[in-house]
């Protein structure tokens, strides 16, 4: 698996690709990857003839007490995981690559990123749209693949992408969950035994809130409701945030209509999970 | 002269001209254009093989008590205009065309925003960097060309462009004079006789100060002292600003060194009027 630190090296490859008239397709993550992100890479294998995978912990969407230094990294084993869906490039540079001499602009968007994560992490968002900005200008894809595990970050990058006009198509990919159905996240792997049995309550108690709107539940927060006493029910959950709201611009919804978004954010210990689920109610 | 409204049409010429292995600069303008922009087409006819000029006065760029309205516009002087010096592609959208739905993205830089205009007009640079962004991304050019008249400009984009990686070249091009001195200005016309006459202190006070830094003179109070005194020496101009910052970050230097910019902002009855010039002390 090829592995460029740099920005040019990233670069003059896509220049020879695009020269031989290839299509690029773009899977940004923050490495430690898990079959969630295969199923990114192998779906931008898929739709283009080559696929960069961009492996950076980018250290501005980390707020001061947030888990920057802890954050996993494995640059072997994310070279497995890349080799093994068919991807063809890391992208694996330092952050002083990525911001150098005294950085001071941004891409930042509001309203998407008002509520659920963006309302207890400030700068989180901020940083997101940023590097992402900025990994779309340094390998200029034909299209970029997000989870839709991160669903608001999956709403607030489309937005900026139409709001700025960024010339690339965002496709979103379900979330891949374990067997017993946690969502797969790098963050994962903070959990001991038996918070990691613990943490099951996410995906539990969302399947009862989508069972409810499923048998014809349209108050959000009767939704709402039944989400939070199910979580409440496990001893060691913490819940941060249980939130419906519209999908395309993450603002709270009375009733539930069109594509609605079903998002929750839960302490586990010390380990803060987020899963949701999305509803398209006609 | 072709003139397009709309993204979708500029984007069909260019990736046209791509596939024929064209190169592409792009002047981005507010319209009613002079022979300074005429400057900046030419310059990018020279070094380009197709050249596109944006006209769009740009509403998010001016604040609520700023002369958004009042703004000259003329498509068919700027049609006449660009044709003269040889470019290839109006791009003139309505504003609807650029900020559709619910625009709630920026791009946004500190520090080089912080003094100058950027004192006075709290949202001006960040309509600006949000504008010209877009319009590297609407037409992906391998130049873009500013003029040094709007020298603060000038260095936010400079810096944006390096923060964010915008795959472009920055070719900054000299400030256009009248014959007497005035620097070229589409808010010349706002002028009457009298303060046409009023309006060349600007250009006379810097020229004072020019000449005392070729003399010697590396103190930048004084020589804010100098441009000062001789500002008020003119009963209808009332100074905004005069500054003299370095030209990289826009931050005030108290020792004339390196690339230093010196700056002024004037009214001359209420039109707010600027120039500067740029020395490079060893």
């Amino acid at each position: 698996m090829k592995v460029v630190k740099t920005i040019q090296e990233v670069r003059d490859y896509v220049v020879a690709w695009r020269k031989a008239g290839l299509s690029v397709g773009l899977v940004p993550t923050m490495g430690y990857l898990h079959e969630g992100h295969q199923s990114l890479i192998r779906k931008s294998v898929e739709q283009n003839d080559r696929t960069v995978v961009s492996v950076f912990v980018n250290p501005i969407q980390f707020g001061p007490n947030e888990d920057l230094e802890a954050y996993p990294r494995d640059l072997n084993r994310d070279m497995k995981a890349v080799e093994e869906a068919g991807g063809d490039l890391i992208f694996n540079p330092e952050p002083e690559e990525m911001y150098r001499g005294h950085f001071t602009s941004f891409i930042d968007t509001t309203e998407t990123t008002e509520l659920l994560c963006g309302a207890v992490r400030p700068v989180h968002f901020r940083g997101v749209c940023t590097v992402v900005g900025k990994l779309f200008n340094i390998v200029q894809p034909d299209r970029a693949y997000f989870g839709q595990k991160d669903a608001q970050q999956l709403a607030t990058i489309r937005r900026f992408v139409r709001d700025l006009n960024f010339p690339v198509e965002i496709v979103p990919c379900p979330i891949v969950r374990e067997a017993d159905g946690l969502a797969k996240s790098s963050r994962n792997t903070y959990l001991n035994v038996e918070e990691r049995k613990a943490a099951l309550i996410l995906s539990q108690s969302l399947k009862k809130g989508k069972s409810a709107i499923e048998q014809g539940e349209r108050d959000a927060q009767r939704v709402i409701d039944i989400i939070r006493k199910n979580l409440e029910t496990e001893p060691m959950a913490r819940i941060d945030y249980v939130e419906v709201v519209d999908f395309e611009n993450i603002q709270r919804v009375a009733e539930i209509k069109g594509e609605t978004l079903v998002a929750i954010a839960v302490y586990i210990g010390k380990t803060r999970l987020i899963d949701n689920f999305i509803v398209d109610v006609k």
